[in-house]
């Protein structure tokens, strides 16, 4: 049986070195607290880096691929072939995770988590295959504990491999808003019917239909309370990947950028294992899922964009990275009042 | 004396091409409507352009520049040198939005609209001094009516001469916040004390001195109704640049990136002279600034980023680029249902 170890996560909190960085935005040629959330994420890039000149070093894009047995009950507009398929369109570089990508001078790598279908190996594939989707949680747990453990070691060795000291993560996986309202139910407190959305599109009868059942799937495995019991018991591989992901970057000091509702969820139980791995992360973007809100307030977090988006892939994370090098580039090159000879406020 | 004729500005609207637009939106690989803001940004891209695939070429930032009469009355937290020092530091490349526009591929022009200051030419920048600053308009007009129409033939003017099918609009002028927060108050009925805000930083008292002036400046220009009279009445000369370039600007069907609250305020009075121009902004920021909703609002429309700042220049403008470069990619580069294989909801 696969065995995984939640690594250890070293906390940012460095006073001195705030202090330090704070100063040295505030003497920059702008007003106070002008530039807003670019300032609170230079702050937060130097106190991951540990320094007060952070850099962004090879920025990898990792979309996670599963499937979800709760697909087969009619949680989705759309069907669980829709998984594959997607992901040989990202192969194939037409997706907008793939275009955004481009725009923003990101490479992408796309991970078979568990997608019900045989994926031919290629570049920019790692077939990472747990199982073809995960069982139907709804009459039973979605994976097993050893499968939940094989996906979040699988996650950790993944992000392990990879160049750079940030990465942006995405999903896919017809079915996965399910799972992900379901953790945050579970792992948050929030009423199932609040986690609940439409997802890619149910209309209302789809939307009732989805709130009965995962009413159901969440009192069936009341027992499942700590984070990955019930990451196992509610899934998706893609989740529990993304997770793992998550919690060895924190461990390596990797910036993280967090895409939409799933991958926060996947956050959410990463930081319910190690509460420091939130200070490693990005939130890209508060879309109009129902519960995301919720789910970032739970997490204790402010969103940079919000763009009335519900695509996920990582196609939101793509479009907040140009704000994320705006911070280091504030921090890198911009004059002071000092170097720029312009007077400051009374002066 | 000189004469400003306001430009025709052709209407954007096409339902027939509008229609095709939507088409293409709805066929590309995500759920309907899942790119929120990049879609809607996407057909307006195409409408602006006439063509189902827009594209953006050789984009320009352009910064006015001016004084103001009223910043001797201690309506800014910061002294008015601060205006020709920050068109220094703009000029040596270290200001924000320097630093924003070179992340996104975009050179900078500042325009001397009206700085108390005898700026050595340069490249870069661009003398178009109508005075050096306006008048104190709590005295009497900002400038006169000469004045006004010199200031908005000026910027029609620089964007005659500039290259590319889009411009990027942003200012600087210390006390420029009570200029457009006056033309907020009279050009959309706004209540002056909710248009007012802290600016660059005021403190508490400063903030209660900054409404009790302006009321008494609107107070004093109650005859100044009409847009060009409110302009000129409430200044200032960069504001008047800035409504001049935006009606050239839409004149020629080039698309405008609005800025902050400033900018927002010369896209009123542009507006206010020729509704149509609205079609061809994009709104890049709304910020914290006090009356920047309410202005917004007035205008009818939705900015892209809240990232809580308050700084201008152009520096939103710039952060807001890469989601106008992601709209034409989404359209021009993104598969679509058909060409990716993929099946489409309820397939």
């Amino acid at each position: 049986m696969s065995i995984f170890q939640v690594p250890a996560v070293p906390a940012t909190a460095d006073a001195e070195l705030a202090a330090r960085l704070q100063q040295r935005i505030d003497r920059k040629t702008k007003p106070l607290g002008a530039l807003g959330r670019i300032e609170s994420l230079a702050l937060q890039l130097g106190l991951v880096q540990r320094t007060e000149a952070p850099v962004l070093q090879q920025p990898q894009m990792l979309v996670f691929a599963g499937d979800h047995g709760l697909a087969r009950r009619g949680v989705s507009a759309y069907p669980q072939d829709v998984t594959w398929q997607m992901v040989e369109n990202m192969l194939a570089g037409g997706a907008a995770v793939n275009v955004f990508s481009r725009l923003a001078g990101l490479g992408v790598t796309v991970v078979d988590a568990g997608v019900a279908h045989d994926l031919a190996p290629r570049p920019g594939l790692l077939l990472r295959k747990v199982a073809p989707g995960t069982a139907d949680a709804s009459e039973g747990p979605a994976m097993s504990a050893a499968q939940c453990a094989q996906a979040l070691a699988a996650g950790a060795e993944v992000l392990r491999g990879l160049p750079g000291n940030a990465v942006l993560l995405g999903e896919m996986g017809i079915g996965n808003t399910s799972s992900a309202a379901l953790l945050l139910a579970r792992l948050a407190g929030v009423p199932i019917e609040a986690a609940v959305g439409r997802g890619t599109g149910l209309d209302d009868d789809g939307l009732a239909r989805k709130r009965a059942l995962l009413a159901q799937v969440l009192a069936r495995h009341a027992d499942a309370q700590q984070p990955l019991d019930a990451l196992a018991a509610l899934g998706g591989f893609e989740i529990a990947m993304l997770a793992g992901a998550m919690l060895q970057a924190a461990h390596e000091r990797r910036l993280i950028v967090v895409d939409g509702f799933i991958c926060a969820a996947a956050a959410l139980v990463a930081c319910r294992l190690q509460p420091a791995v939130r200070d490693y992360c990005v939130f890209a973007h508060l879309g109009g899922e129902a519960g995301h809100a919720a789910l970032l307030q739970a997490l204790g977090v402010q969103p940079l964009l919000q763009l009335d988006m519900r695509l996920g892939e990582g196609s939101a994370a793509a479009l907040a990275w140009p704000l994320l090098q705006a911070a280091v580039a504030m921090l890198r090159e911009m004059a002071s009042f000092e170097s720029a000879g312009v007077s400051d406020s009374g002066g």
